[in-house]
């Protein structure tokens, strides 16, 4: 075993054993760290933004992208906003020890299950120093321990955001160890944390499509993994255009960059002369750039050509595809074979169509007649979101605080035996 | 890519497409291609029983294991047993679209979860050749398209019940790669199925502990694991004695090979005395060879030692270890350092030990003055079995055919936008 090895396991280890305590941690306890921490990012924002700064200057001088160091800078905007989120994963329902049903047996057992921590939860992320107080409070009130190893990038903000948190942690009988950080960016290091199996419960990467594949490639740990968001608007023959202009519009133009912004528009084939015409024109007026299939392009020639790689493409830009289908079924064909799993709408007045496709597209999040944008934790009313799974095991969609559970079964009996 | 993974390659993308058609079939037609299923397994009982013949007669040249070559033995019980198993899943409910809850949003949105199923299935498997039946009627049931790798030694036997149960489906308009046979026994081609993460949803390994960890090791693809079943029964200090007896012969001796009969007895240090002698020798005359912990042997100085393995082993055989714990804290430490998360027992008369216990014991299946037999997916009121999880993600514990899906979440709006 190399030095880091030991290293690695020495702080699983670590974690295996908070995890144990943190699982049958008191409620108030919870909240109550939750709400000192809070407190304390507060109270440290000024030392906070000198590590910060450290951060952006290393980013500067390393000449890396300017999105990137916007993503890496805290401002006190960053700071007040990580504090809330601490505050309302503390007013979120505590889901451990929720018993989710119950039953009788003939034989008289009582059966039910009881949700309960699971465990230890690796998060692996890239520039957002953020991401250490979001995911650290998630992982508190859940009742696991967390390790938390994110981007050489932010390595100053994040060490000072996780002894913050530690420290508050402590001052309710907390041990350190159940907001674990990871000090090594070393990608040796990480990989060596993959194959933990037996300390380590699950691992949620979040950042690219490539670290996430680079994460599932080495991991004997599970995964959940969000890959990408090509999320598709089906324009049905009976939509109402002006609930069509201002849904097209929201899911395009109200945040490019995020996964749930609409990336390729359907349109129905009998309805596509009425309605592409004034719509294209609305969305170019908000600066997005239209890329046609060979019949949109026949209707409205000044438009660029989409090509096949457009039809798969997560823009996360002011670029929206368009494509002519002859009905309902076409469409539903396209976003199986070039979606992602993520979301999809229809745009329908009728009944008959918008049950045909909440039942038949598996998608994520699947909606009639509203924004692909509502596919956010928050917005479905799940609390805060710990990411967006696009894989259909353990959890499918937005994850809240109760897909970082599992449920175990409870028997009440009175000396039952098998015959 | 070698021919090989060619081959693989094109059974996934069969099995992909298929899960399609199945995802949307209606209940009665997967109802009824399930009874027509069984039906042909009893009709071509004396075929098969040649063909199982000749894995017999090859592995008995071969020189395997007698316990081999039970597993592998196919009897006309069997195949009634394929048949009623079949039956048994057509009479299921089907889990597929049951809505597990809807909430109305302030934004008037309607926001629910509509359960889906996961889509394709990998059943990777030893000798038994009845899982080929087994696991395609509960894949079926549950709408998931289902990729069989059977162990080489039921070769025949497996190719034969798959080609019965691909010709009923076709009867039924589902198409044959609904039910995917891996006619090759190669590792290569395992290796290369593991890899087809975009194609398979899930893999679900059932045999022994090393394959489970050879596939883990291998695979980019989700694994729900079954590693093994060290389970424990804890006699506390109120317990009832006659109670005790009937719960620990049944949990030893009912049937000592299979994964959820216990391994280890914890007793309170006050009861040892009095439980112990009368217990011991009951087991003894039963065929139960008992380990001891040394304060065991101050008791009974006949019985053998148990070494630091003894309380990590699943005997899966009438051999039992004992240890004497202070009270039910050493003997919930004693299950987490050595169980296995699998299935654990309290017998006590003690409410506030009986909900400590509940509550804290995080394996998968906890159970209050009942034998750790209860811990199976028909006795705990889930219908047929597809597997016991003892790792957290997904499904913990027994798993039936509602495991074999996942939920989306569906919104319906009448033309919200986000703000």
């Amino acid at each position: 075993m190399t030095s880091i090895q030991e290293h690695v396991l020495g702080i699983a280890q670590g974690a295996k054993k908070a995890s144990r305590i943190l699982s049958r941690l008191p409620t108030e306890k919870k909240n109550k760290a939750l709400g000192r921490m809070a407190e304390a990012l507060i109270a440290n924002a000024a030392r906070l933004k000198e590590e910060n700064t450290k951060d952006v200057t290393l980013a500067q001088k390393s000449a890396l992208s300017s999105a990137l160091i916007d993503r890496l800078t805290i401002t006190d905007k960053t700071i007040t906003e990580m504090a809330s989120g601490l505050r309302e994963v503390a007013s979120l329902p505590d889901p451990v020890g929720e018993v989710t049903g119950m039953w009788r047996r003939p034989n008289n057992l009582l059966v039910g299950r009881m949700r309960i921590p699971l465990g230890v939860i690796g998060i692996i992320y890239e520039a957002r120093p953020n991401v250490t107080a979001d995911a650290a409070g998630l992982c508190l009130k859940s009742g696991n321990a967390v390790i938390l190893r994110g981007g050489s990038e932010a390595f100053h903000s994040n060490l000072f955001i996780a002894d913050i948190l530690q420290l508050e942690a402590e001052k309710e009988g907390i041990p350190r160890e159940a907001i674990s950080f990871f000090p090594i960016t070393d990608r040796e290091a990480v990989y060596a944390l993959l194959q933990l199996e037996d300390l380590i419960d699950v691992i949620i990467p979040r950042g690219g499509e490539e670290l996430i594949r680079a994460v599932v490639e080495k991991s004997k740990i599970p995964v959940i993994k969000h890959y990408k968001g090509t999320c598709h608007i089906f324009i049905d023959r009976t939509a109402d255009y002006e609930m069509t202009e201002k849904i097209v519009l929201n899911a395009k133009c109200q945040r490019p960059g995020v996964c749930n912004a609409v990336e390729t528009l359907l349109v129905h084939q009998d309805i596509a002369p009425q309605v592409l015409p004034p719509l294209i024109t609305r969305l170019q007026k908000a600066g997005v750039e239209i890329r046609g299939c060979s019949q949109t392009i026949k209707l409205l020639p000044d438009l660029n050509q989409a090509t096949e790689d457009d039809w798969y493409a997560e823009y996360l830009a002011l670029v929206l595809a368009v494509k002519i289908v002859k009905n309902i079924d076409e469409a539903m064909e396209h976003i199986e074979t070039y979606g992602s799993l993520h979301t999809e709408t229809i745009i329908t007045q009728s009944y008959e169509n918008s049950q045909k496709f909440l039942k038949e597209v598996n998608s994520s999040t699947v909606l009639v007649n509203a924004s692909t944008r509502f596919s956010d934790g928050f917005q479905l009313g799940l609390g805060a979101e710990v990411g967006i799974s696009t894989t259909k095991l353990h959890a499918f969609g937005p994850m809240g605080v109760k897909e970082l559970t599992t449920t175990k079964f409870i028997v009440l009996g009175e000396g039952q035996i098998r015959e």
